[in-house]
């Protein structure tokens, strides 16, 4: 199981009247974390979509726990969750300088044809991505 | 059980390169959505912060199911999905002017102390939000 | 001189931990002004960019004046400040509920093609445009 | 004169359907780059906040020379373009990794109370700024 780890200072721009960072913002957060991981195995997100294919997110599922300030350099931990040759499931956390945990979830993707929005099976079309979704998915 | 109508024109700047709306502008539709339906409940959001509390998502869980395009005008439903005196619970349909289902989903809220983060009772401490959520909270 | 005049109900998310609209949420909204001017004008901007054709900005040149809170309504007005047939320049002026300005200036736009990115001559290539942005700008 | 210099890997949510980075995201980056430079000057933004004094802008003017796009690492030069003891004026230069100019511009800024918006004399209030504004700031 491979975790990718991202150092993402938080910006100024993200926080809201509340004082903290905008929740909106830990979506942005997570898909910097997916782009991580995705290089750490040995892709480029950038080459899919040169292909023709794009990986949108079907769902969002996440916890806030404890608010991120402007000045703190959050950790995120990004890992494949599941993963079926259709559907991939990433798992995160961010957690704070201070060790406090502040969110947790996951997201849900597919991969379908960019001009269309058709399905692709990653596992027939994507074969490289299969292999390694595979080796490096979270064990049962 | 009150549902609020929410109508937004897509913005450009919510656009990604995958030519459809990127999803984290969803979790903001989903605060609009929130701030209309309790303008319609009678209250203002921006009163409750005036009087040092604020409210915070402690949960989103958002199904995408049709990408949104630049141009369109959208319809966003909210209704109070359920609610038990601490935590208030908004569901979300997003439906594009052809009736098509882009997104649903719902967030869940707690109110706390704007300066402790420390939570506070609804029931208790805003008596009038908690009638009004629980004469207008969808019917178990 | 025609001036498009755009209503925009300030989201919770433009916010920022200085409690006032982020600055950078003023750009978004000039662009709210152009589409709306545009489609005054008779045309959409998604069939500009059917075509082939975008339209970058090259040059942003805004004042803040006064700032812009949640819950406010704000006016953008958007107008054709000049054009030569190749740049077009549109000016903006946001007001608030009271009348305050809270900003004012001007953006610089030309036409390219889509996959070059290669400028594109409004005046030849846009035939209909250059009519309605000569009728329509601001008078010397 | 001293200049900042921060690297920022280009998120795929500040690109939009035109295939390039929207043009507001750049805003953002250059308060990345002035936070930076802040720091390098020996002070954190933080502190200015804590001590009830904000920093607002109060114009922007940026030059967009060349589209930046997801998957690059562009690096943002900051400094103190002119300072007078009440305005400063920080110049920005953003190049991606082929060296290309993709941005130039500057944005003015005054200090003012939090609470109030009422300016605040850099020189007069903030002593230990204006030391360090008169010392690195760009000479005439």
């Amino acid at each position: 199981m491979k975790i990718a780890e991202t150092e993402i200072d938080v910006r100024y721009a993200e926080t809201d009247q509340m004082g903290v960072v905008h929740h909106s913002n830990y979506i942005v957060w997570c898909e910097l974390g997916r782009t991580k991981l995705i290089k750490e195995l040995g892709f480029d997100y950038r080459d899919l979509e040169d292909s023709g294919i794009v990986s949108p997110v079907i769902n969002i599922d996440l916890n806030y726990k404890f608010p991120a300030h402007f000045g703190e350099t959050i950790t995120l931990s990004t890992w494949i969750d599941s993963y079926d040759g259709i559907r991939v499931v990433y798992g995160y956390k961010v957690v704070n300088e201070k060790g406090q945990l502040c969110a947790e979830g996951n997201s849900s993707h597919v991969c379908v044809k960019k001009e269309t929005f058709r399905p692709v099976s990653i596992k027939k079309q994507l074969p490289d991505w299969h292999v390694a979704y595979e080796k490096y998915k979270k064990p049962n």
